[in-house]
């Protein structure tokens, strides 16, 4: 099902919107185009609602988050729900800064996203108060805040999908695991939010929102594995990246799958 | 006489002033330093009319537009007309939203460009009402608009360069077709960015704008072959878009163009 | 102790807070994160007291300033002195505009900076009115401004880092010269934004802020050397830097080091 979404992907090349922070503008669009889908960068109070509207997917993520750009967020987010367009939330940084910490409360409490993906130091930082995360990156794994994400994803309405050695993605009581990935992928800046900006045009192409968030993790590790297969560094890591998300094989994925919890796929 | 303008752009490295769009930036600055340009991007109110002033071009991009950069864009733009420093205009998205309709014919009235460089549907979109893009890819074709760019072209008195599997750039009844480039070049974000960044180079050692911009397209489109036929995907081909910039040879010009409408040469 | 310098950056990842341009934020993020430092960009007046007392350095760039960053900058600035949290300024384009002169000269006076990271051409602007710059590059080389330097290590009581061909690093009468480097790293964009942001990660491991910042001068000159020698250009040039960065071995550095002025190392 992962090779149906990307090929429906690369056959409509749905517009995926995204208000998005300015380290990783460049990186998560050329992600989107690598994959097939078709990238939209907007944020003006004047336009967001507009754009929104020709989209088939929104992406809101905080790394770079000013007021005006939150109420961009907040009137692109008010749309999409209206219109039924499925609404990723990257709550980068969230826990750092109590201004962060409220501002995703409150995009949470507006929006109601279908998808919240972060990595587990933020996902706990918007479930137990205080516990803290170094910047932007994480000091937890998603194993360890696997009750979080399961309460959040219960209080929030919607699947949380929590990236690390091995991704989580939380619906309720279900749990989906991903072991796909590469400790690379830790010395790039913006793979997280590349993983929700693929998030989003998977939800594009696929009504469940759980099967999306978790097909999204997949190709997001299998390219990190074949693009640090070929890599000497963190900047032939990229490259190679991109190379991979714009080339990934059907039987790439099969063999290097190791999803856990729609089905008996074992994680290897 | 392209290559002419090569060697007279890096030799004389003029400063091209770039009031541009978030996402495309870095990728820019880099592609204008590899063509021997000298990039600055400066968008404060306080100061682009005199960064303006110390420049040999302006490029305004919309991409990612707010109401304080429109105005930064006015200021300047006004600036470099007082002065006869070319400017080009890159309508990004224009017909996606009517904030982007509206900002560029505000900017088409007060500035009046040297050369609009856009896609066919951003083209279309600024003499067509209700034509429709799709985000900021193009739906249409050059050919398909190539009405529409001599209209705006008299309407605008300037020259209008569309960006297609076969580039237009019209000066009201001059057309030239440059039909160089590689699919591979709508992979990557930016690249229509980047063209209207190169355009700004060119015009900075051209007195002819139609001859510039008609220029900048046959480089940005034989740097693309160069650049497509070393690469396995969308990230090695960015890497050796820039080292073909750099790289780029007499013979290769000469050898590949593919540019009709000044003389005889036919489109291969 | 270069070497002692880098491990100790791989050991601890220190937090270094970014308020610097919309070109460079991706490009510095990931030179930070292939150093093995952990980069943060944040400029919302909300949080960037709370975000830099979280950081182990600050480091501030003017490259594409407005009013709101620059308010964002004295907010970080003076919380980062009072944590006794070094500071790095850039003071990209100063010079160029009176703007921005005037804003490296009030954040200079406000912040007393622990570092000031420019090329020849804005140190000499913050000494000698009227000098000019050309946009955001140089048109002097450090030894022509090694006395401006001086002077205004003096006058702002920091160390001042001036880089270029041979870079100086001066703290009132000391002057460290380091002569690595490669001509290439003026073909890409940010080289400089980037020794400015590697200078953070150095002043967070090591209290001697002329040391640190002349290591950080000497790991970015071996780490171009490198890079230039796998390179077919500007675009290969970036790939290999970062990867240069983050596999730079111990005897890479005692063998191609360059530095004149701690010891009795000469410049070869």
């Amino acid at each position: 099902m992962i090779w149906q979404d990307l090929l429906k992907i690369r056959t409509d090349a749905p517009l995926v919107h995204n208000i998005t922070n300015y380290v990783v503008m460049n990186t998560t669009a050329n992600a989107l185009l690598a994959i097939g889908a078709s990238p939209v960068m907007a944020h003006a109070i004047e336009e967001v609602e507009e754009m929104t509207g020709l989209a088939q997917a929104l992406v809101l993520n905080i790394g770079t988050l000013s007021q005006s750009w939150i109420e961009a967020m907040l009137i692109a987010g008010k749309e999409a729900r209206r219109r039924n367009i499925p609404v990723v939330l990257d709550p980068v940084g969230c826990g750092a800064t109590q201004f962060r910490t409220n501002t995703v409360q409150k995009l949470i409490d507006e929006i109601h996203p279908t998808v919240i993906r972060g990595n587990a130091s933020e996902i706990r930082a918007l479930i137990s108060t205080g516990s803290g995360t170094k910047g932007v990156d994480s000091l937890h794994t998603p194993d360890e805040v696997s009750e979080d994400a399961a309460r959040l994803s219960k209080s929030a309405e919607c699947v949380v999908s929590v990236s690390g050695p091995v991704d989580l993605v939380v619906e309720g009581k279900v749990v989906v695991r991903i072991a796909n990935g590469n400790t690379m992928m830790t010395k790039v800046t913006g793979m997280g939010c590349t993983s929700s900006a693929i998030t989003g045009a998977f939800l594009a192409v696929n009504n469940s929102a759980i099967r999306a968030a978790a097909h999204a993790m997949a190709v997001m590790g299998i390219a990190g594995e074949l693009a640090a297969e070929r890599a000497a560094g963190p900047g032939s890591f990229q490259m190679n990246f991109l190379d991979s998300l714009y080339c990934i094989k059907e039987s790439e994925i099969s063999q290097r799958l190791k999803m856990q919890g729609f089905n008996q796929t074992s994680i290897g």
